[in-house]
């Protein structure tokens, strides 16, 4: 088959590769030159232009692999209008699903497929077997995308999800559950840390992963780390957090839904780019005033 | 290697039948009569009394499995006046490990080596390959137990934890950890189960148990009873809880760790257990007195 990537970044250019290996005929477009340069070197023919990727008459299969937001946004606002009936458009990003229904809606309209792909596995994923959640209409998946995108997923890997959101809101719940999975980590390797006992932490991370109830990958990840690096010294306790969990929580309180650990594992992260915090000021102040447990000064 | 069981409820006995199958010559005791025909009739000799079981002479080593906390307590007690110098007492069970320091204390005073040894698996790991977390003298360790552990044990599922206490302790962790990974997986879930798609939450359990940076062995577990039972129709949303999560609380409170993760699905398992909430009825009364939102009545 044919497919046009459009992004040819980390994510876009090392599925593109892996979509090579797997006879699909896979050309792309990218605004920035080098990345350009970079696709053409490895025998994928890139447009300089959205435009110029879009053909006028054949069918089209077209992948966005672009940060999520305004940009992903709008370029598959131009690609509504620069597509034609029985085209398929491909969101592989971590779109809000919200914007994903708007999007699948628009295309509709104009007889365009629209598929909200939640890809898992990051660059290495991209590159040797991602895992994709696929939502969108049940024959053009089976049809058209399904064996393609089981040749280029890890064992297991591609998912249809359901109806057009069901992709992007699989991938955000994903996205939560690991924050709970990573914070219960921190906390229980922390409390291991600071005990009296003298642990091996890495060893302890290792037989965990492949023994215990909670054994799996990020386990795995767990003993790689306290290999490197057996007390995190070279690391600061400062953790990043995307738009994706705000969205779960605000989806929770839609529903009616309580997730305290995955609306909490989110605020830890918060708390941990902070070097100081406001709201412990404010009680530390609090507890002088009621009780007279002195504040410390700065 | 002789070894004597001292309880042989499922986990023991189960333990007993896996040692048998790996050379080791194993007797057991258990107040129940039923507990020791069934022993009896699969080859393992059993005593009807503690003081029966112990040699006046000969080396022992004692496993004992029991329910933690005041049986198993008082068998460590019984034991530590009927041992002999240079014996080795086993606690298997799910013992606190503060009360496992005080047991290792007064059987050293005898010269009798105590270890602490973390069992998971359940009834399943216990007859075919648990994972043991082993606290204790290191010489000991590896000089008397090592081979026959690893010979019970699943692969990778030996593990030697520094000096006494720190197998109960990990253990204790090991099983916060899976609250915490079970309270982010139900709330996840649920989040899927209400949301306006209509995923299949079996195949979506498998496959993020394989392909996803979640995966693992629980998510496996979910797809089990996702094939059983869809919605989940037949199960009623109250769990139970052991004692070992509070104990971590406890722990976290005096080395001064913060675990909302932990400590909330302790807390969210106690609230599953409530018909009503005197909490929240508490606030909905406020909250009509506040604002006047009236509150629900009975």
């Amino acid at each position: 088959m044919k497919l046009k990537m459009v992004g040819l970044g980390k994510m876009g250019f090392n599925l593109a590769l892996n979509m090579k290996d797997h006879e699909v005929d896979v050309e792309g477009f990218d605004v920035n030159e080098e990345a350009r340069k970079k696709a053409e070197e490895s025998g994928i023919k890139s447009y300089e232009t959205l435009k110029g990727l879009v053909s006028a008459d054949q069918k089209d299969v077209i992948w966005v692999m672009l940060p999520a937001g305004k940009i992903t946004n709008s370029v598959l606002d131009e690609l509504s209008g620069l597509c034609k009936k029985g085209d398929i458009v491909i969101d592989g990003g971590n779109s809000d699903h919200r914007d994903s229904l708007k999007t699948a809606k628009k295309m509709e309209e104009k007889g365009i497929y629209f598929f909200d792909i939640g890809t898992s596995g990051g660059v290495y994923g991209a590159r040797h077997g991602a895992s994709f959640m696929c939502g969108g209409d049940s024959e053009v998946f089976k049809n058209d995308l399904q064996e393609m995108l089981e040749s280029i997923a890890t064992t297991n890997g591609c998912l249809y999800t359901g109806k057009t959101g069901s992709g992007h809101y699989l991938k955000m719940i994903h996205n939560a559950m690991l924050y709970g999975y990573m914070q219960t980590l921190g906390e229980g390797f922390e409390l291991l840390e600071k005990s009296e006992f003298d642990y091996d932490l890495e060893h302890v991370a290792d037989s965990l992963s492949k023994s215990s109830v909670i054994r799996g990958w990020l386990l795995e990840l767990a003993a790689n780390a306290f290999r490197k690096d057996p007390d995190l010294e070279k690391i600061k306790g400062v953790v990043g957090a995307s738009k994706t969990t705000g969205w779960t929580i605000e989806s929770a309180c839609e529903l009616g839904v309580p997730i305290p650990i995955i609306s909490t594992s989110l605020m830890m992260r918060l708390r941990s780019k902070q070097d100081d915090s406001f709201s412990a000021k404010v009680i530390a102040s609090l507890r002088d005033e009621v009780g007279g447990h002195k504040a410390q000064s700065k």
